[in-house]
């Protein structure tokens, strides 16, 4: 195993991102001590169940004290607080980093706490699943994800580099943006498709002629593609929607324009205009089974899970 | 082996669902002859390569001659064209079948063709990938799926119940319904998630801000999952959408007014409402989950695909 990374890292939330972290640190060896922090004491207790870290509090400030490396990992919303509350114990040389879904309002949130001598390095790991909490954690969950780092002007070079080879190291693939850039890309390829999904089971859930069993049974037509991301953390996602408004409604708006004019080729019967749309879509699935972004298995390789046998 | 259902079988078109049901019958012995038949000779040249029948034609009227069930698998915009080409072919006592996902437009279409005697029961088997043409099919597509029929007054009990004993030999659950409700409950399940799907698509292609190489890139985050459907065959889903066009619009315009809402909520940062709607959608994933329409693996097991080893 190579030297560890760091003498102590901090983890402030421990959910499925921050246990994920905890998994990979531990089998990647890069700290000597991870400690692990969160507000609520039934996540602490089934996180230490589990033997994720090497000290437990729900003081984000105790954890955070002589840590090297500090990763907020909490809903958007909270980071402003979490900052307050762990600036005065902040150790001079560290970095501190998060792994939030939008960064604008993240850096408006948690900079003003930041104290001198610590290098804030806000950072996005585009990596998740539908669960959540510390049980939903595993050591490969950034294994070929992109991990986004949007540096704010100063930053010290060598604490960025520190950070990317840990993220590195987790298996990830770094990029860097512009905190703007990255919550308009975001909002298009996360947040846009999290809300048109919670929204078309929302609507599902509402029809009086066609009954909930019948679209629970029948689901497997397309419906249940959609029900993966609206079983997503509520709390995260309605985080997100307040803290990424402006670039959301953005595309919102321009989601909505698109289907009025879909709409009204469906009821004015203009299969050509229909056809050219369904083919220019076919085009951006292959392109993203080619960069390795999906799978190229019909239906996710969900036939394959459910049925062994038949993936030969 | 059991003892064939019927002596010929003909499969009018060879895509998806018909050469799954191909190679269904094949295995399970449902006939001593299947018969293909699809306008295109490309499309019959690769049927005949893979092996997937005993006679091929281009001549749907050649492929019905003498069959004791015919099976129509074409875009439902071709269903009317099809049943006036093989009527004057048809068996007196042959069972006439079909697969469209449209059930009031696919009747409207074929019923005034069906000669006295041959028993027209209007089907369609819940169950479909995203790829298409005969190299997609396989044989246990319809395993553990939803087949319903949509019968028509005075339909022959028996026929009927030859037509069901068949799709359940093919894996089958099934159900019977009125075509109004099928054709209601499909826009809810599957149409308005396909043309939702296809919407989000084209918006992430139109954008100029965020550049089709980023979306591509970061399509993990969420926006993939709708790149599946939207990945589906152009002609099946203009034809859906042209021949379901009262319940799709009547979907559309529910959607729409929710999303509306939804919007309203971002925009207003009413956060109550957001994780009222966002916590209501997490139990119908778990519904679907527990009646057995999808796997209980996060990210739909892609994971586990992409990483065997992490499956354990």
């Amino acid at each position: 195993m190579a030297s560890p990374m760091f003498e102590k890292i901090a983890l402030v939330g421990i959910g499925l991102i921050g246990s994920s972290l905890a998994r990979v640190i531990r089998r990647e060896g890069l700290a000597k001590h991870i400690a692990i922090a969160t507000r609520s004491a039934s996540t602490l207790k089934r996180a230490e169940e589990l033997g994720l870290g090497d000290s437990y509090t729900t003081e984000a400030k105790e954890a955070v004290r002589d840590a090297d490396l500090v990763i907020v990992s909490v809903p958007v919303g909270s980071s402003g607080e979490v900052a307050a509350e762990i600036a005065p114990a902040l150790k001079k040389g560290a970095i501190l980093t998060d792994v939030g879904s939008t960064k604008a309002s993240v850096i408006a949130q948690m900079q003003p706490h930041v104290p001198e001598g610590v290098h804030f390095i806000p950072g996005h790991p585009l990596a998740g699943t539908e669960k959540s909490g510390p049980d939903a954690g595993f050591a490969d969950l950034f294994e070929n994800r992109w991990c986004i780092f949007t540096p704010l002007p100063g930053t010290d070079p060598a604490a960025l580099e520190t950070l990317s080879e840990f993220w590195r190291r987790c298996g990830s693939n770094i990029d860097t943006m512009d905190p703007q850039h990255h919550d308009m890309t975001l909002a298009i390829v996360s947040h846009l498709p999290h809300i048109i999904a919670y929204n078309i089971v929302g609507t599902a859930d509402d029809l009086e002629a066609v009954t909930k069993s019948e679209v629970i049974k029948y689901s497997a037509s397309g419906f249940r593609d959609f029900t993966r991301l609206a079983a997503s953390d509520p709390t995260m996602w309605r985080d997100v929607c307040l803290h990424n408004k402006d670039a959301i409604l953005e595309m919102l708006a321009r989601f909505s324009e698109d289907l009025a004019s879909l709409q009204r080729a469906i009821r004015w019967g203009d299969g050509e205009k229909l056809f050219d749309l369904f083919t220019r879509t076919r085009a951006i699935r292959r392109s993203i089974i080619e960069a390795g972004q999906d799978i190229d298995v019909p239906d996710f390789g969900r036939q394959a899970v459910e049925h062994p046998a038949a993936k030969s």
